[in-house]
């Protein structure tokens, strides 16, 4: 394998297992054996595990971001509607995935935000691109008069990522939806109303 | 040491250290270094590590709806202003801290909560209880009128503790109470009203 192709096959095979295992709950050995790779070659695409789990968060943070902008400008739908389809499209991918694994930029946030200084920061600026998107689609539902312009976007926009994250979290125990109906259910008919 | 005091050590160690570090970041020896107990003496008092991660709940769980439980049946105050109390309350503790650490319950279900049956078992149920204490609370509100009848007090305690739970998470990386005040402002000021 080309250099570039052999580390992409390390990411792919780590993102798999640590979104599912956890940050320091998974061995290099496991990732490099998933993904086919000598072991001891790691250091050669990577300074270290810190530097391995920085290069997860932008393939993850590239991932959600590409996802939100797809439902995000699909003109099909109002902006609510795209807010709303893609709340369902996640909670379905959850229930598929047998409640397991959820947000790994969650994750990641919940176990290693505060340990790691330069994993916080890039889960940070991942967090607050994740709010910009919701933050843009309640502008556009404001200016279409989906929701009352008394909204603020800048905090709502927090507040839903926040809460969407929180109730992830809680589905991972609950074995059910119900913490994602919830949110939907109180977030499309009270908060935003 | 008697055995119940050295079992008690070792727990409020690791519950310190658990809490800060996370549960598989954290080695046994450094819980029974700090602890001051003899290094192979662990299995002299747990089964497994996550034998001692269910006692670890146990001990968090206590603790937080033992705060819950002061704060709920507060009669100096009105419910709703003792459930604005309690979330001041561990918002200042957070801030205090730093912005490090967090709802130790939280962080164990995002690590632990869908790979250990057990844990995860014991997690939710902990969750539910500390959820069922907003819910009395709520209904408490409603008994005086404090918030409105038409709420569903069991949805909404759901739906309070997760979302708190995710302000939590959102808070380590942001090193700043916004995502709780603007919880508290939205939840206070929106959501019961």
């Amino acid at each position: 394998m080309a250099k570039k192709e052999t580390k992409l096959s390390i990411l792919f095979a780590g993102a798999e297992i640590i979104r599912k295992k956890g940050f320091y709950n998974t061995g290099l050995m496991e990732i490099l054996k998933t993904a086919g790779v000598p072991k001891g070659s790691f250091y050669f695409y990577f300074d270290s595990k810190e530097d391995f789990g920085a290069e997860l968060v932008d393939f993850f943070t590239d991932y959600i971001l590409q996802n939100m902008e797809a439902h995000f400008t699909d003109e099909g739908f109002s902006p609510l509607e795209r807010m709303k389809r893609f709340f369902e499209e996640r909670r379905i991918v959850m229930e598929e995935e047998n409640f397991k694994g959820g947000c790994a930029i969650g994750n990641l946030t919940q176990e290693t935000g505060d340990l790691s200084e330069s994993l916080g920061g890039k889960l940070n600026l991942a967090l607050r691109k994740m709010s910009g998107k919701f933050k843009e689609c309640l502008e556009e539902a404001q200016s279409m008069n989906e929701i009352p312009q008394s909204i603020d976007s800048d905090s709502i926009s927090n507040f839903i990522l926040n809460s969407w994250e929180g109730a992830m979290l809680r589905v991972k125990v609950e074995h059910s939806s119900e913490p994602l109906l919830q949110f939907e259910e109180l977030l499309f008919n009270k908060i935003l109303k």
